[in-house]
């Protein structure tokens, strides 16, 4: 039988992360394509013994339906933290648990955006979100990516074209770049959403995970009338296979956002929900924040030494002060293809599983010659096998 | 600061059950509006040794990432049990597992109905669908629901019409009326289905739940081509807090489900879905639902046999052989609004939450003078309490 598939969905496709993530299961692949927290920064004691809490003192709870906008206990907590950043104004803000940050994102893109409606988001930027917008036909237009975030010029360039509903902006060691946006372009871009009443989604998985460097303000911050939509996860922090995030956001957005999370999968896992709570309850976040931070720091710099000592000098990278990536640019001339060519190369030949740049781009047609690589899954031995491997590989195609 | 949401969900409104909801979160409301499992029904003890072995045993599965398509080990249980009731097809079948069978029906519009695209559905049918149907901006359209399922000179007047993209049924003990489909009219809606060319989704999370009659098939056994998705849960037969339901359809369109999914939550809690497969690795699925049905029984029968004592015998009702509702009509004559005013008197005076028919409608300006009663989650002495309250309330209102 032939189907008829909706428009926003028959052009999308499955991510080209999913097709080398299938070489990874492979056990001799190495792989530095993921996007999973490191493996002992997890605590997964800590979360064993809450579970029997849970479980003994609350199963009723945990085991029955929940209400959509999340465990209340659980959003009285994040409501907490992120008011002693500055995120959260009782005012006129509000809180719903999401099934992880991805379904905060979806679904504020979803509130809000018709189908062709304009949204800015980050070139490149991560995959997941790209195609949960476009999964409603949403048209995404790129503004180039710096070192030190968007550049601004052509912000505003696309804002005044017209029609902009939301800028998407992960200002934090992005996916994939690692790249931090300063605290003068949060401001700039923050004022220019404002002059073309643009709503900004600020998405801010990794921003618990700086090592280095000084933390900067959210652009939520700036907020006075809820132009800005936070959110977050405790995928990064806590656990990614319980799936919580959240969205911190104006009250009339977050009851939007609830109408759709209803639809979308009633309420988030309870048990999950009662896991982050009982976790922030009972330990100090910072603690934990701190030893997770030397994990990430000891690996992050472990890959860098690694890179620098054996990749082609020819090929730059970025040097995050937090996050999970490093995103690295093959010698200007190089096509591609002729990336596309080495990420397949190195892990269908090499078992070395890495992301190539066309995965984050708008359009897989686009033109890029960067890979992304993830030094918090591998171990240090695989961090250090697996950088040699790459930078021979390197070497072979584009010289010393 | 004003917000433009998007047109598919400004249109929506948070579902009239979450305001009846509201006053039942009152402990001294006895409600039968909730559509929850019996809390006795809910192997709470079964199911926390097994979160010991899961968190013991395979901790850094249940905190990792998972893969989209769900837990491995826990879709092939799932096909094992489809395939031994007809309802997976090796040959084209495939199953996903979702985060509850919300999930299941919300993707399965989404990869299918365009805006505008039609869809018809039962009226009345189940509100947490008709929202997420609408909020894709299909068009819905309603045949009428007998007691035996659809009206069919209907269903084929109304596909005749044309554009009809899918059809949306519950044929067992149907969300809100408890009316469960023939043999008969599946096969003619199957045929109908097929003749102009609409896919069938067919709903299924009460199958299980049949205390009298004589099982009937699934509609999906009908199918030798891809043309019926089928959707369950484990929410009525082990937990609903735990959000776990699958969809089984063609590879075709369970492929474009994994892709929404992804860009939705990217996968369902793996704790959730690692209880689900251990329970039906370790017990005898048929035992426990032996256990599950006999408490359902003596619920209804007993809310049944209230309902003959004390409500105005001019009140109709239907008498489910299965599932978690009985739904009740008002004399011939009641207005719409008398109903809701009913409903209202019931929740506000006399602390009893049940919900209006009007939630079950596609437009809740739509005529009706139902509502409905779930028998599953009040104790026995608050079904006689409750309904001793509500019959009085009825003959006041209605005569006797």
């Amino acid at each position: 039988m032939e189907f008829k598939f909706s428009e926003k969905v028959s052009h999308l496709q499955a991510s080209a992360i999913r097709e080398i993530l299938k070489y990874s299961a492979d056990p001799e692949v190495i792989s530095f394509a993921a996007g999973s927290p490191a493996p002992e920064a997890l605590p997964a004691k800590e979360l064993e013994e809450l579970s029997k809490e849970i479980l003994e003192e609350e199963p009723s709870i945990a085991f029955q339906y929940g209400v959509t906008e999340g465990y209340t206990p659980l959003r009285e907590e994040v409501k907490k933290i992120l008011a002693a950043r500055g995120v959260f104004d009782p005012e006129y803000d509000d809180v719903i648990i999401t099934s992880g940050a991805q379904q905060a994102n979806e679904l504020s893109a979803k509130v809000l955006c018709n189908e062709n409606d304009v949204m800015l988001v980050e070139s490149p930027s991560f995959i997941g979100s790209l195609n949960a917008f476009k999964s409603y036909h949403v048209a995404l237009k790129g503004v180039r990516l710096e070192s030190d975030g968007v550049n601004i010029e052509e912000l505003e360039q696309k804002l005044a074209e017209g029609g902009v509903k939301l800028v998407y902006l992960i200002p934090n060691f992005q996916n994939p770049t690692g790249n931090t946006m300063s605290w003068e372009k949060r401001v700039k871009a923050f004022e220019l959403c404002k002059k073309y009443d643009a709503v900004i989604l600020e998405d801010n998985p990794y921003g618990d995970l700086r090592f280095a460097g000084e933390d900067i303000k959210s652009i939520k911050t700036l907020d006075t009338e809820g132009r800005v939509i936070y959110s977050g996860t405790f995928s990064k922090i806590l656990s990614p296979g319980i799936r919580v995030g959240y969205v911190c956001a104006h009250k009339d957005i977050i009851q939007k956002i609830v109408v759709c999370k209803q639809v979308a999968d009633v309420h988030t896992t309870m048990w999950s929900q009662m896991l982050c709570c009982r976790f922030l309850k009972k330990y100090d976040l910072d603690e934990h924040l701190k030893k997770l931070r030397k994990v990430y720091e000891k690996k992050t710099t472990l890959m860098l030494s690694q890179i620098e000592k054996n990749f082609s000098s020819k090929i730059t990278f970025t040097r995050p002060q937090g996050g999970l990536f490093i995103y690295c640019t093959l010698p200007e001339g190089v096509t591609t293809q002729q990336m596309v060519d080495f990420c397949t190369k190195a892990v269908k030949e090499y078992k070395i599983a890495i992301v190539p740049g066309t995965a984050f781009e708008i359009s897989e047609t686009d033109e890029t010659r960067s890979f992304r690589l993830n030094f918090s899954t591998p171990t240090d031995e695989n961090i250090i096998k697996g950088t040699e491997i790459l930078g021979r590989l390197s070497k072979e195609m584009f010289g010393d």
